[in-house]
């Protein structure tokens, strides 16, 4: 048997049915970009049936150019009807993907109960529906829900939806531990009987009502599945789906198979921060292989030993899966990313130095305050650029202030701002909508008549995350801003405990770096010289 | 063989190790009673040798009359030297305890590059150690770290490590999977290796490095241990230790062992959100078995299949955790959600009433703007109670201003609200950190003189999302709010262009909805005759 393992990922539609997640079909583009990076064989984007939002999705992905087969997901037709006549199967076929997952009824007590029909009728609903897949030329997958429970209550009923679904064509049989209450011996004996019985491949996807929902993953794969269900940081319904931030290297590095190639396998840890990013969801710091505490080490015995030789309390070595060792009482890690990234810019950089050195520890108290510069590279640029004295000060800040009033019902926001230019000052104000819009608005007219190219730029793009939720209201904020001109974007990043604060920080940011010409490569020398940034 | 098993909690000491965890002596003592009253049967306090908070915390747990034995942590003895001169074993005997556990290394390659003895030595250190502990009269567990890696490496060395500490009387033999490396399949050959070499009680203690720490200890449970070692939630160092949350309802409700009474197996939601409370973390909304979400239903079809039997998609019975169904309302389900949603609330709904329709249409409404009902139950249920005429109005807001002011460096927040209270104004201020605390402060300084028990909760979560980002700062802004007393939790929302706004009615509601008694179902009706809800 091989041992070439495809990954399905299910991130963009079982995902979405996690309590708090919630992805517009940009953000389905950008994960499903990430998703391909890292080299999951199947993308399954939504289900075109079901809302309007999926059909955009799978009509922008199809320019992606993704080496990941998207797929889309639907139910088997509806009881006593035809499949051509099924809308949601038909718009399956009209999304133009080249597979599709339809799930279908294995446990008779849920035929009877939730669709109310009979047995025959529901192996007719699955052998139709499959059929009219395979007729339209889509690779076939055919999700077999509640296949354990179904089996264990009436297993001669179990296997024949199984068999009817692969005579009607499907390419996979794909067992569902539905509702997540399965244990890894059960799932084991149970798809080892089915490939007794059935000559097919098998794949699996599984639930983690019970915090197994990885160990039932691998029982199955080692039973002979050879397709595996699930979705990036095991976001699903109730208790999430099987993760694949888990399962890959676990599979990969401890099993002998072969999911993804090494070098995807390191993309690991950035793909699941990323769509945690997208997703708004705060990352369990402890998460098994990618979470920030997964190679952590507290001071004491277990640091010194570490000292000593890593192997001693770590598992595998985590550049593996693209993380890194933490020592938490003296953070050691991280600095490499940063020496790039000046190199990148032309910096003369040397580990050496002292002056790298203050660099290093600058940037890591920032961190450590909640700065991430993974996503403001803008943020980064300005500030090596600041420690190499490649940056004028193009602006002064004297004051701010920021009103907003509510009063009978009626709303306003009010920004005031105090900046000096060469020791000119402007004392302003504006509104907005918003209290960031009236900063940025206030910000904005404040400085044009010095810098009229501020016109030509606008901000795109605005996130607020709160990064240590449990203090509530008295927690951090991290704010990224994108802005954009017609030809380049660039991101910012603010952090306070105040939400205005971080706000402004980052607006503030923004604007210099636009002002500083670093955002357009082509106009670097002309502006430097204008601001004053060439030596003469 | 029985089919009892010993849950030995170490939440207190190996959970403390997890990044972000630190209990002070007070809240020891406080978990330590939950713990009991859960009917965990041993409770690992802390280790004595290494820090006076655990002293402390010991000689106060003597007046706690624990039915659970108490038990202390410590290392084996120093090398080269004598176990009654050993401080930290000393100290384990003076904090009085009637347990100890004893960790000592058993994999050959930690001998040699850790403690950089012999072999023979460390076999010494264990023996008088254990020995040391058995003179003073105390039950002596032996954590043997490392054990399934020190198995695989040099599996007579490991076992002599066993053998050794048996010969000295330990009471109990406990293999760590200590990296958190080991699968499944291995934990349960090599603890099937160890019951056939040796007869002695064996225990079982595993991290989560690979998402498996639940599954290996269920493993290690069918090979025949007979005591898990794990902690609420998982916490731990790195990516935790073995979940108890999750594996004393396994092993209670699928395989047949027992751990804990049925009645003490419904306080394990209560148990597991009280400690997160104490340990002030977040509680992944997804959590197996405990989670707010773990029984939460979001996709259409599986409400309207939930409403004809909870077993469609419901495991177990949610009751017999101490958890209970919801029903998320969302753009992915239908009306069905918010109706059996209105049902769990008592209210007579009816699908096909005008008033029903025009709920829904309001609700749909709210959606469209950009509301989410699904992570704000406490708002929905404000609003459907409202439609019913079930409210009444504790406080009017007449106008809050909200004044950010950053010169010179300092920045100042400060809130001013204006509120009425059956004819009765108050106007009054306060600063807070950032702008919503400092509109959480002002609105309870302002409430608290006619509802004193606003001081029982307070907020324990906020995010900020913005909705549509494409229109950067004029976009808007979906604020969620928890809040939490020691029982229970709820949440609220509030949608706008303008972040204060949006969070000043997500924090009026949560408020609201605390005061009107819906978080606590044993004071509704005191509350609401109190609050004129009843009527008469």
């Amino acid at each position: 048997m091989t041992n070439a393992i495809s990954i399905f990922d299910t991130t963009l539609r079982d995902g979405t049915q996690g309590e708090g997640i919630s992805l517009s079909a940009e953000d389905k583009i950008k994960i499903a970009l990430k998703l391909d990076a890292l080299g999951v064989h199947y993308i399954e984007g939504g289900n075109p049936g079901s809302n309007g939002k999926d059909i955009e999705f799978f009509q922008r992905a199809k320019s992606l150019g993704l080496r990941a087969k998207l797929t889309a997901f639907g139910s088997t037709r509806r009881k006593n009807s035809l499949a051509e006549q099924d809308s949601s199967l038909v718009r399956i076929i009209e999304s133009g993907v080249p597979a599709a997952t339809l799930v279908g009824k294995s446990w008779d007590f849920h035929v009877h109960t939730a669709l109310q029909t009979t047995l025959e009728e529901n192996l007719a609903m699955i052998y139709d529906s499959i059929g009219f897949l395979k007729r339209n030329g889509l690779e076939a997958m055919f999700d077999a829900e509640h296949f354990f429970d179904g089996f264990k209550n009436n297993p001669e009923y179990a296997l024949s939806v199984l068999k009817n679904a692969h005579n009607a064509g499907a390419d996979w049989l794909v067992l569902c531990d539905t509702n997540g209450g399965t244990l890894p011996g059960e799932i084991h004996d149970i798809v080892t009987r089915v490939r007794q019985e059935i000559n097919a491949p098998i794949g699996i996807h599984t639930h983690n009502d019970c915090e197994l929902a990885v160990a039932n993953s691998l029982a199955a794969v080692q039973a002979g599945a050879r397709q595996v269900q699930g979705t990036i940081n095991g976001y699903g319904e109730r208790c999430g789906n099987a993760n694949l931030c888990s399962i890959i290297p676990t599979l990969q590095l401890k099993m002998n198979y072969n999911c993804v190639t090494d070098q995807q396998l390191q993309s690991l840890t950035g793909t699941a921060r990323y769509v945690s990013e997208i997703a708004n969801v705060n990352m369990p710091v402890g998460q098994a292989y990618v979470g920030n505490a997964a190679f952590a080490h507290k001071g004491g015995i277990h640091v010194s030993a570490i000292m000593k030789d890593s192997k001693t309390y770590e598992h595998i070595a985590p550049e593996l899966v693209g993380n890194k060792q933490r020592i938490l009482v003296s953070e050691l890690a991280g600095q490499s990313n940063i020496l790039s990234k000046a190199q990148e810019l032309g910096l003369d950089v040397n580990a050496n130095t002292e002056k790298t050195k203050d660099i290093m520890n600058h940037i890591k108290d920032l961190e450590h305050q909640g700065y991430q510069f993974e996503g403001a590279d803008a943020s980064l640029e300005l500030l090596l650029r600041e420690a190499y004295g490649e940056t004028t000060e193009l602006f002064k800040v004297e004051s701010f202030k920021m009103l907003v009033d509510k009063t009978n019902g009626h709303m306003v926001s009010e920004a005031i701002v105090k900046i000096s230019v060469d020791g000119q000052t402007v004392y302003t104000a504006a509104e907005g909508n918003g209290p960031v819009n009236a900063l940025d608005n206030a910000l904005r007219k404040a400085l044009v008549q010095f810098y009229p190219e501020i016109e030509n730029f606008h901000l795109s793009d605005y996130k607020v995350r709160v990064i240590d939720e449990k203090d509530a209201t008295a927690a951090k904020v991290r704010v990224l801003v994108e802005s954009s001109d017609f030809s380049s974007t660039w991101s910012t990043v603010g952090v306070s405990s105040n939400v205005i604060e971080a706000s402004w920080e980052a607006l503030v940011d923004s604007i210099r770096y636009a002002l500083l010409g670093m955002s357009k490569i082509e106009v670097i020398n002309e502006s430097k010289e204008r601001l004053g940034l060439v030596n003469h």
